[in-house]
């Protein structure tokens, strides 16, 4: 059937309210305007910002506009293109980017930061490789590139270098991953699920350690492994609480010119510090999309995956349909997944 | 009177309790051990930090022994060397350094640190030119370095970029010479007191804002006047309120990859900051003695002074005796001095 220039009907996931679960429903999506490419999803990971926004952000001073279509680590094939479309044609595969990279404004003509100026609909997608098989490459739309980009290019995580990373999600993991890349000597990674310990060391973790395990704070347990702290530690749950004091900074993190990666995103609660533990040497950063300019990293993250030097399979552990979103989530709440991909 | 040897009498300023002004006092000094050097200390500047020490410190959770001598930004000559000491004789010009360097344990031996490891008798003073003035070079021991060093080693600002300095003490003005020398263009010097305008453009600073002369918080105002933030801002005053939220931080700091460095030293009160802030791609970061490897540096940055590099005279706008120190304190939080040199 030809769908070019007319209005489509798609099924979509829908949020209706802050807290509920999705309805499967019926949307039309009107046909690309100028500049405006139509893209069909073939295949979408479930990432934890999603569940944050749904969850969290409906109490907070600033709610969000509902009803809303979440979902944002996606890959697809353009179905049509809208007038003055150059770049793109029908048929090719594409990854959405969660952050545009138009490549003109200041913002793109600057390394320090990945967020484009540009209206959120332009330069919002990557063409990429005609072979990537869009149910695996879908995972560098969010999580993946997040993770490993916040080892290598928000940390700069360093060869010999010990690193800590809390939480193993997709995107811990991928930190995980982003560390042995980086020649990090050793890598230990946190969780409060036991299940989560083979498959850190699948992504190079040395050392797995479950603070449920430890009578001492898993801080003290790391300072002592490492000799005061490790040089990297990279929060990849998005818990106040692990962030600061608890656990990732403060705690594990040395005072010898320590970093600490936040990666988790939260709007409960703040995070409180010591100054002086800040001012006697330590870094906290913040890892925004892997700090990656997304255009023109996506595509080659794409590559590094299809010649073998980044690791996507391992982290699909289930598959399900759209009309079983809701299932998905479920499993992710209660760490029985690392990533479902929804496939259409 | 030849002292070598003998166990000598000298002038002090010793702090009896936390909180109270200093009495002079008459001190014995050991000679040198094996390995020891003993200084006569010539002249030494006034810095915050001493302030801090006596007033907040002492009312902290961990108190510090009392009475003690403080003092920590002098300069002076080698009185006597003990048996084993090569690398300095009698007559050495010299400065004391706030963190030593030994050169050979773990933490010298990588850059992203400082902190030694090195018992602090050891390895903590610098030979410097012999005809350096003591009454000026006192300066690099603490002050001056730690504030040009936190804009051009910790904050690694950038030549073209924005920049902003809260608190125009002598750690705040060499925070700004930092800026300048770094190639900063617009360098907003920021104070609650407006004496310090003048001077803060002697420096290199572009602009001074003054946060009483404005209805608005003063990062509101920062915001606006550089299009969403500066690139680099510093807090040089110590006071956590400045710090994060009401000024340097959160406020004043772009969002699009921003870097906040504290300079300033505090015991009293937390930084809390939006975890959000720092996450879409703020950094925050200490900077002790400014990133400078102490014995190294500081001979150094003798010479950059020495060769017209570096300003120092500019800083010092009164000089006092060691009998008149309460005074020299005085001069310090009414904001009447930048810094007082004590001369012996
Ligand atoms: N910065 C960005 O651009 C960006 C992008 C994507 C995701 N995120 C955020 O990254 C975080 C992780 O996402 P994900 O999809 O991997 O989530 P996930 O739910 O798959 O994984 C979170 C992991 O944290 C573990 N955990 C929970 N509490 C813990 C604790 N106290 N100590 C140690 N581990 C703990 C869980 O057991 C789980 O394994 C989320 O906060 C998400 O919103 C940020
Ligand atoms: N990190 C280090 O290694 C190191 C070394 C030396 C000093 N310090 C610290 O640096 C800080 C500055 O030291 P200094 O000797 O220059 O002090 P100073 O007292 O000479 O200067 C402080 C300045 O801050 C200004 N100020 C006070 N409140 C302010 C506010 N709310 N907003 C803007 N400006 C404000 C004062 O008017 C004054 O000009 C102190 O906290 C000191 O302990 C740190
Ligand atoms: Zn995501
Ligand atoms: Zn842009
Ligand atoms: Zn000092
Ligand atoms: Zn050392």
């Amino acid at each position: 059937m030809e769908t070019e220039g007319k209005v489509i009907k798609c099924k979509a996931a829908v949020a209706w309210e802050p807290g509920k679960p999705f309805s499967i429903e019926e949307v039309e999506v009107a046909p690309p305007k100028a500049h405006e490419v139509r893209i069909k999803i073939v295949a979408s990971g479930v990432c934890h910002t999603d569940w944050t926004f749904l969850h969290e952000v409906g109490k907070t001073m600033n709610p969000q506009p509902f009803p809303v279509i979440l979902g944002h680590e996606g890959a697809g094939v353009v179905e049509s293109v809208g007038p003055g479309v150059t770049k793109m044609s029908k048929g090719d595969k594409v990854i959405p980017l969660v952050v545009p990279q138009c490549g003109q404004c200041e913002r793109c003509l600057i390394n320090v930061t990945v967020q484009c100026l540009c209206d959120g609909d332009k330069s919002a997608m990557s063409k990429i490789h005609p072979d990537a098989p869009l149910d695996k490459v879908c995972l560098l739309g969010c999580g993946v590139s997040t993770g490993y980009g916040a080892a290598v290019n928000t940390g700069k995580v360093e060869s010999g270098s010990t690193c800590a990373v809390f939480g193993l999600g997709a995107v811990g993991l991928a930190a995980v991953m982003g560390c042995k890349a980086a020649g990090a000597s050793r890598i230990f990674a946190v969780d409060i699920n036991p299940d989560k310990s083979e498959i850190a060391k699948t992504f190079g973790a040395t050392e797995f350690l479950n603070p449920k395990d430890h009578s001492k704070p898993i801080q003290e347990v790391l300072k002592k492994l490492t000799n005061g702290g490790v040089d990297f530690s990279l929060e990849c749950v998005g818990n106040v609480g692990v962030m600061v004091r608890d656990g990732a900074v403060e705690g594990s993190c040395t005072p010898a010119g320590g970093v600490c990666v936040m990666v988790g995103w939260t709007r409960i609660g703040e995070l409180t510090l010591v100054s002086e533990d800040i001012l006697l040497g330590k870094t906290l950063k913040g890892s925004y999309f892997g700090g990656w300019k997304s255009a023109e990293a996506v595509p080659k993250l794409v590559q590094d995956y299809m010649s073998g030097k980044l690791l996507l399979d391992e982290f699909v552990t289930h598959r399900l349909t759209l009309d079983q979103v809701n299932q998905a989530f479920e499993l992710m709440i209660t760490g029985k997944s690392i990533r479902t991909v929804i496939k259409m």
